[in-house]
């Protein structure tokens, strides 16, 4: 016997019919003898709505009632999905993130679950009863409901596993598990059986939207065995583990691409000590995130030129922002350039192996795609180029690392 | 500076807009001075809607998960609300039963309030807080949300103000108060300024649907002043509350009508001891519910007939299990008849007057009505006639007691 907790997303619970399909692959587990607890979103379309009511009354609503309005859509699954598993004979009841509870932090609309208590729960499951939980809420200090923000059910559900010591924790969605790279770009891009916390962490923040960067880390920090697959298709998934836990280790895991990022070049800067906490600070304070940053070395020893990427949707206050401080930050040129795409090859063998960057520029000169911007962590080179090149790249890279499909 | 309960139903909070007019009502009684709580129901359609959900999950739900579904229609209504109030500057927050809490007992989808804890609500509505109660929801002895069955948010704000010690419950609803009866079938009736609890309960239970009964009698027992009037006209409405507030008492205060009844004749039943239980004891466990009983003086001292009303909806439940016991009852014949109206006058003055049930016979018999069935309490006089003679009876009837509008 072991423990497993079970994820669906609003897709998956969307009407009556899906919810009663989800019971069904929860009974599957409950057959083969596991203790199961499920977690499940809003149906989708819901929170959209209960988000747009909340607009309607109040722009500027207080993030207190926002919970209390937008946590309803995952108490009508709960509620749902325990009667559809009574009716076909499997035990179950619901929870609220209240009545576990879930001890969040205060900060509503997006709040960090603190801990989870487990002793009411663990009864009723060893009793033989599933337990269906709210995603996406949990209890904050003033004893007010809280939301843990957009996609945070998959956290509910890490965060779940962690504290119930589970096996593994299955996060159901409509594809069926992390793939090499975007098949819808790349044809021969291939399903992955297993990848590291890690990895999935950089493929998770570089935009391949399959888990939440949020549930990543928290996998990673307790160790929670997750698998994403289809609630749609009957297969396994991928497993997101450690390192120990797979066997033939490739060199590059997956290829992943953000079209979300703009390029800032200012040219001929002030070379001197200060300078660079001159530009940031402005930014990190107007809530600005900044990703890449390269400073080339200063020709004359006076000036330099500054290249950095921030959000698409933050260019215009950056481009404003530091257009404001251009006599104090003393450069010649802004040059904004939102037609860029970033794109990664991301490999836990890249820490052991050598060459992996080097096979990613020439590989990229070969078809003489011009690169902008570098920037490398342990286990990722990511490189700026421009965006019309995003598919020619993705595929060649993809053939170049031996990640084709047979 | 006074403590008032107001309670808006389901049409009243239909959408954003009149979210925003109850808002701007609440604040006009907060302007005055006055420590508000607010109780509101679920925006019309959307109890129907989750309830539907229920059904076509499973017929036969538990009635814990039906209550944890069905009560975020409130919890929704509460967050709004409290975010349209903060939004005219009126500080606001919502509350929902567990959150008080409001203790019920264990009666999942038709649970009786037990108690209600106030300190903490006291406490935020002292600080100028104008508290948003999530009406028709409790917590159970299990830790679990239950439901007070449907208009339980009556009930809901009438034990809150007794809980509060409110000098007022005001009752928002589509209505602008109680009349002396039908103003759809009597043009000149009248609204009344003030009624007794005993009299409102009389009218609530006979068809009168402005006050959940079960409220009437929360209200009657904790002695809450009730007033029934409209969200939609700004007037007073009628002020339900104890005899000795009511300086002119009328002998009569108004003339109800249900049309749910249906009557059923025994023909020729043996007059022997244990007949009535014979026949009222399989009604009874098969939970329907008789209303007005008549048997005659047995003519030959060894049969007589016997008449009883029943819900509409029963009837053909109670013809089939009488027809069942037809040969161990001994009744010659069993007559069904629903074309029957049950026609009502009430007033406390019948208490000390004389005269009027022979007002309300000699009336009918002047437009020549057959009276079917009598029945009578302490403040009221029922009758069964011929459906077919409702507006007639209830015209004459409201005429001859003197409650035409002048």
């Amino acid at each position: 016997m072991a423990r497993i907790v079970m994820k669906f997303g609003g897709t998956s619970v969307a009407d009556c019919d899906r919810i009663r399909n989800v019971a069904l692959r929860v009974k599957t587990e409950v057959d083969r003898g596991n203790q199961v607890a499920v977690v499940v979103s809003a149906m989708s379309g819901v929170t959209n709505q209960l988000v747009d009511y909340c607009r309607q009354i109040a722009p500027l609503h207080d993030a207190k009632e926002y919970d209390t309005v937008v946590s309803t859509g995952e108490q009508v699954t709960i509620g749902l999905l325990a009667m559809a598993l009574q009716e076909i004979g499997v035990p179950a009841r619901s929870w609220m993130g209240w009545q576990l509870p879930v001890r969040s932090d205060g900060a509503h609309g997006k709040a960090r679950i603190e801990t989870i208590e487990t002793e009411g729960i663990l009864s009723h499951m060893s009793a033989g009863q599933v337990a269906v939980v709210a995603g996406f809420q949990g209890l904050g200090p003033e004893n007010r409901v809280t939301t843990l923000g957009r996609g945070g059910s998959d956290t509910s559900a890490v965060a779940l596993a962690a504290a119930l010591g589970a096996e593994r924790c299955d996060i159901y969605t409509d594809v069926d598990g992390v793939y090499t790279t975007d098949p819808r770009i790349v044809a021969k891009a291939r399903k992955l059986d297993k990848i590291t916390y890690e990895e999935m962490l950089e493929l998770a923040s570089l935009g391949a939207k399959v888990l939440q960067t949020r549930s990543v880390e928290m996998a990673m920090k307790h160790r929670v065995r997750v698998q994403v697959l289809s609630s749609f298709v009957d297969a396994p998934g991928t497993l997101v583990c450690d390192e120990d836990e797979i066997v033939e280790k490739e060199l590059v895991s997956g290829i992943a691409y953000s079209r979300d990022e703009a390029k800032v070049t200012l040219v001929r800067v002030a070379d001197r000590p200060g300078v660079a906490a001159a530009i940031f600070g402005p930014l990190a304070e107007a809530n600005i995130n900044v990703d890449m940053i390269v400073q080339n070395v200063s020709e004359d020893g006076k000036s330099t030129d500054l290249t950095f990427t921030v959000g698409k949707a933050d260019l215009d206050r950056t481009v404003n922002l530091l257009g404001e401080k251009k006599q104090s930050l003393g450069y010649e040129r802004l040059v904004p350039d939102s037609n860029v795409v970033k794109v990664s090859v991301i490999g836990m063998g890249m820490r052991s192996h050598a060459g992996v960057a080097q096979k990613m520029f020439s590989t990229l000169a070969e078809k003489a795609i011009n690169i902008q911007v570098i920037s490398t962590s342990e286990i990722k080179v990511s490189v700026l180029i421009a965006e019309e090149y995003t598919e020619l790249a993705l595929r060649a890279l993809h053939s170049a690392y031996g990640l084709d499909a047979q």
